[in-house]
This record gives structure tokens, sequence and C-alpha cells, in this order.
């Protein structure tokens, strides 16, 4: 049994970590914030004896290992600690501490396993300052080049490189320089599925594709007053039939896509001024890929007949691309029987949002385990799981872990 | 004749104050580069040997009187030296220095009113920072308290008492202490009508309504990967759908309503998080005050009936609302009088931007002087006239004022 109290009062204390003048938590990766929150799970790690090792695009290990086991590959825990802006504290931070805490555990029961055990927390995982989304773990996985993810340019003008260093964790090891055996990541669900269903322990056995793209439409600034409506070239009329096209279609279809406009910015952004330019993001997603490619294609096919009828140019930049993901049925039938045997109702289930363990499982066998999420709410303050909820997973993490490295 | 290459000098000096860093243009009232301007006009006037009077809030006049006639109402003329951002140089500054050309002119010639002739330069006109527009001639009109204007707070945070005192143009006297005789103002047309027909003078003889919203809509933040489409409360869907809606609707329409959306913004602003919260402006003008009205119902019946199939809450604030203004008859021919008197090409016609004129026509015989904007072209770096269109208006002002001063 993990230590209940440990890995709540972790969650809590991290959580504190990051809160602006309105007591907002925002923790973006490399952030002054990020980098107190870091400080604080190293700290931990060397507390508990676990060495440290940084790579060169920031992802932290702690690694449990012993003379006899050094060799092997590690059984590898991880999530993220960055967050969104005005985030919850549990996204990420709960599958590093339920990491720390598993390893404690082990460490302390006198449990001897064959190979060693590993918790990351990798940088960059939710994609809002820098894109893509999963960075530190893509690269990790040899997705990405070190020296692409450092050149990435902040949604602030930051460059990810200088903000590693400012901060101090532009580490020295290669990204993916330690190699997993296997890869568990234990996270909150951040849908409604678990909670609708009455169910505390998600198997999940995939994730699906997410798609995203940067849209710029290039109008003619004018006046507001003098200008006939025939006469315009307005970017940001343009940019709402975008959104309306796109976000009324998903709406109305039976099929599972999802599609966000999460940021939009109009220049001058004058009120009496027509936009000459508008510029936001589409974050696009289905579990399907032959779906999930007809879907850019209709949004292609929009684009392309808008930007002819409205007298705009539109050019469009791709953020992020990752194809759906199916998890190592092994490991999802691990934690369905761990659960069982613990008398946890259990689901295997659909991820809906991205995760590490999806680049992850580029280069080893990976699934993960979900806890339920109060009203489905994620990416909000008001994100909220049980303790007892949040205990149990731990547990599962531990005995699926166990199982794993024995 | 007015010296035109004075005239022209003025105005492309004026027009170089205020660039930022790329070369764009932004004065906006009461900033550090509006006190530039402000401070490039006023020693223009002193220059000229006329009296300077500034006002509690900001307004500048350059009043030329002489002990024969300093007791009489003065003919005024006035326009506005801020801009919008990223503006042309002509907007507003065309017509003050215009004025002081005038008076100069005036002066030189040995000519002896029978009333004070003075120009006036208006505190923020454009509206872009400190809501209404037109903000300083309303106060001087008696449209609104100085008290009012001075809490007004800007689209940066900042209060206009504090930047007016600040830049140092918080004057001491009580906004309205000149009432004028008459009142004329020469602007750019900032539309396509002169141009079109091809006449170099506008006699503007009707000025249309304008309303301006801010629309504020508040949903729920919630994950763009886990929320099924049917579960969210998205405030930037709900805002692209007012969009679409207002201005599919107008220009579909015959009538000569417009209608724009000039600024937005989003919260959290995140690429993977559901907006909570959309603010947007509307522009929404028309020169009938009966269609104006229907159209703001309109909208108003689109935007409960939204909040109510949508689960996202909308406030609507209104930040001006002017109702079409008809100008003094007489002047308006006097105008046209000069115009034809000169061998110029004159038509009567009606504006659709707000101006200083069309609050100072509650307080005295109003109207305006247009001349021809290539391309229709406004709030835009590619403003333009020709400088022998320039040159001819402020000849027209310079006619027109000497009847009205005589
Ligand atoms: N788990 C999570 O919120 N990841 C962020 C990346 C995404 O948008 O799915
Ligand atoms: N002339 C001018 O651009 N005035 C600004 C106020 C408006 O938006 O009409």
């Amino acid at each position: 049994e993990i230590d209940a109290q440990r890995l709540l009062g972790r969650i809590r204390e991290l959580g504190a970590v990051g809160r602006d003048g309105e007591g907002r938590l925002i923790r973006l990766a490399a952030s002054d914030t990020d980098r107190q929150g870091r400080d604080l799970f190293v700290g931990w790690l060397r507390q508990a004896g676990i060495d440290v090792a940084i790579d060169r695009v920031g992802n932290i290990f702690g690694i449990w290992q012993s003379p006899e086991n050094a060799g092997q590959a590690p059984l590898l825990i991880g999530s993220h600690i960055d967050t969104v802006i005005d985030a919850g504290i549990y996204d990420g931070c709960y599958g590093v501490l339920a990491g720390l805490e598993v390893i404690e555990t082990l460490k302390a029961s006198g449990f001897l396993p064959s190979r060693p055990v590993a918790v990351a927390a990798f940088t960059n995982e939710e994609g809002v300052r820098y894109t893509p989304d999963m960075m530190g773990s893509l690269a990790h996985a040899g997705g990405v080049s070190a020296e692409t993810v450092l050149a990435a340019v902040g949604t602030d003008g930051s460059v990810l490189r200088q903000e590693l260093a400012r901060i101090g964790y532009a580490g020295d090891r290669e990204p993916g320089f330690l190699r997993p055996h296997a890869y568990l990541e234990l996270h909150i669900e951040q849908g409604p599925v678990l909670e609708g269903e009455g169910l505390p322990i998600g198997a999940v056995e995939n994730l699906q594709g997410i798609s995203w793209q940067r849209v710029t439409i290039d109008g003619v600034a004018n006046h507001a007053g003098t200008t006939p409506m025939s006469m315009r070239s307005d970017a940001g009329h343009a940019a709402a039939r975008v959104i309306t096209f796109l976000l009324d279609r998903t709406k109305a279809s039976n099929a599972p896509t999802v599609a966000t406009v999460g940021t939009i910015r109009f220049e001058p952004n004058a009120i009496n001024v027509i936009p000459s330019r508008a510029v936001f993001t589409i974050d696009l997603r289905d579990p399907d890929e032959q779906r999930l490619q007809a879907e850019e294609a209709e949004l292609a096919a929009y684009l392309e007949q808008l930007a002819a009828a409205e007298k705009v140019t539109i050019s469009v930049e791709q953020l992020a691309r990752f194809e759906p993901v199916i998890f190592d049925l092994r490991i999802v039938e691990r934690i369905e029987a761990a659960a069982r045997a613990r008398g946890l109702g259990v689901k295997r289930m659909t991820s809906g949002a991205g995760h590490d363990a999806q680049m992850m499982a580029r280069i080893a066998p990976a699934a993960m385990i979900f806890v339920p999420s109060a009203g489905g709410i994620s990416h909000n303050p008001r994100e909220h799981t049980e303790d007892g909820e949040l205990v149990a997973g731990a547990n599962i993490l531990l005995d699926v872990a166990a199982q794993l490295a024995k």
C-alpha cells in the first residue's frame, strides 16, 4: 500500500506552486513557476535517495537502481508537471507524484526489483506555451531532435533553449538515454466516462489522434463606418465563419470527433477598424485516423472556398499531428486484473487527451491507468478527483509496477 | 489662397510623430505619442501668435481674436489628432492643420473678422483607447460631464484623468467654455464615394447613427480532447456564431447598415482549452435611426436565443450610442457654392464615419467638407489623398470660414 497522506500532501503542495495574483494556477513549461515545481519534485527525489538525471530538453528522471539491476532496462513511470492557464492541480502532477510514491513504497518494503524503476517528469506536455504538446516525451522517443525542440518559440516569443537554461533545467543527458523495458502512466481521466459509469479505474487501451493547426487570415483594414459591406475583406468575419463551420459541423455529427478553437487574435484589434488579420488555432481529434484525415480535408476545402469567396488569403501551419495510438494489451490486462484483485470496478477505455504515454508507446510497451474526474471537468480550476480515488489509482499503479519490475 | 507647402509640410511632420518600432503610426488618445503630436500643434499655434486654451478633458483651442471682436461668439474649426492603431496620416490631423492654416492665411491677408476664429483639436475622437468616440467634443457640447469623461478606463487599463495629467494636457478651462457661432470641419472622406464619382469636394449634409456594444459571453473551460461536443459550453463558439449572424445578415441586406467586430479576446486563450470567456465589440451603424434600432433589436433577440440554446451567459454593455445627425443646410449650401465658385465638382453626401462635427451640431450650426480617399481606404496606413485634393479642400474651408466670420 502506498502512503496515502504523503501522496495527497505532495499533490496539494505542488498544486500551490504557480498561483498568480488572482489565485489562478499557471505553471507553463520552462517558466519561473515551472522551475519552482521542478525544484520541489527534485528535492523530494533527493530526499528519497533516488538518483536524478536531466536531459537536454529538460526532462527530469528519478532513477532507483541497485548494483544488482543497474544494467537492465528500467520500468519507467511518468507524466508531467507543467500546466495550462488557470489549471487544476491533478493534470500531470498526480502521475508524477504517484510514480515517486510507488518507488518510495517499493523501496521501503524491501522489494528487490530485477530492473531499475524510474519516474519521469516530461517537459511541456501541455503544449500551451510551446507546440507540439508532449514535446519532452516525443523527443525522448526520438520523434523529434533535441535541436528542433530547443529552437521552439513560445506564445510569448520566448525560445525554449534560453528558458531551460534560465531556469536551470538544461541538462546534459541526451534525450532517449534511458531506454525503458515498459512504460506506465497514471492520470485523471479529464472526461466524463468513469464518473458516468460509476467506475473507479480505467484501463486505457488506446488514445485518439490529434491535429493542431494555426490558421492566419489576411484581409484589408478599413474604416468600420465608411466601408460598405460589399467592399470589405474582413479577416475577422472570415475567421468567425471558419469557426462556425467547423464547430457546428462537429457538433451536429454523430462521430466522436471533437473540435476546439481555443485561441484567437485580431489585428489591429480596434473597435472601429475592420480586422486586417485574424489568427486562431484549431484542435481537432478523433480516435479513428481515417475520419481525422477526412475532417482535416473538409476543413482544408472550406478554407480554400472561403478564401476565394471572401477576398482574403488564408495560410495554415500544422503545430502538432499525432496518429491514434493503441497501447500494449498485456499491460492493459494487468491493469484490469490488478483492479479486480482489489475489488475495484474497471473498464477499458479510450483517452481523449494526449499523454506522454502516447509518445513512449513508440519505444516501449505502454499503457495508462485513469481515475474519475468529477463532472468530466479538466483544464479548469474546478478539476477534481476524490482523495480515495487518487489513492486507489496509485495502488493499482503500485501493483502493476511491482509485477513489471519483478 | 492657403499656403499649400506649409499645410502639406505640417501634415507630413505630424504624420511622422508616433511611429512604433515597425513604422506603424499609433497615436492613441492621451498617450506619449499623442503628447508629442499635441506639443507640435501647440508650438505652431504659438509661433503664429494665436492664443492657446486647454480644457479639463484635454481639448486644445487656438483662438485668434482682436480687441474689436473679442466679445463675439467665435467661428470654430476643429477635428482631432489622435489616431487608431496602424493609422494613416490624414484622418483628423488634416482638419486641425487646415484650420490653423486658414487662421494664419486670414491673419496674414489683413482680413478683419467680425468674430474670433478658433481651431480645436478634440481629445479621443477615435474611441480606440477610451470609449465613447468623439469624447472631447461630446464633453464640449455638454453631452457628458467632465468627471465622467475623466474617469474613463482605457483598453490598457489606464484612466484618462491620470493620462492627461501625465502628458501635461489636463487644462483648467471648463469643457464648453467656448460657445461657437458656427462649427466647420474638413476631413478626408474615408470611404469610396467621391473617388467613385470623380468629384473633389463633398458637402456633408448628414452623418449616420453609431451603436457600439461590448459583448461578454461566459461558458465553461474544459479539456479540448476529452469533452464531447454535446457537453460543451464553449464561449468562443458562441461568439463566432454571433459574429457570423450579424455580419452575414448585414452583408446580405440591401440596406446601408454596416456592422464590424473589430476586437476579440478569449480566456484563457490556450490551444487545448475550451474558452471559458469571449469578449468582443460590435460597431453597428445606419443613417436611419429606425433601422438602426431594428438592427439592435435583432441582435438582442439573437443573443437571448443563443444564450438559452448554448448553455452560455451573455452580457452586453453599450459603449457609445449616437443618433444620426443632420447638418445645417445653410452651411452645406455655402460649401457647395464655394466649390462651384472655384470650378470644383461637389456633391451632397452622408458621412459614414463619426466626427466631432456630429457632437458640435448639438450646440451650433455645423457642417463638414470632405475630400476623396484613394480606394476608399482609411484606418489603414495606405490611407491616401492627393496633395492637390488636400489643398483644394483647405481652400474651400478658407472661403466658407471667411464668409461665416465676416
Ligand atoms: N493530459 C493533457 O491535458 N494533455 C495535454 C495535451 C492535450 O491537449 O491533450
Ligand atoms: N473619423 C473617424 O475615423 N472617426 C472615428 C470614429 C468612428 O469610428 O467613426
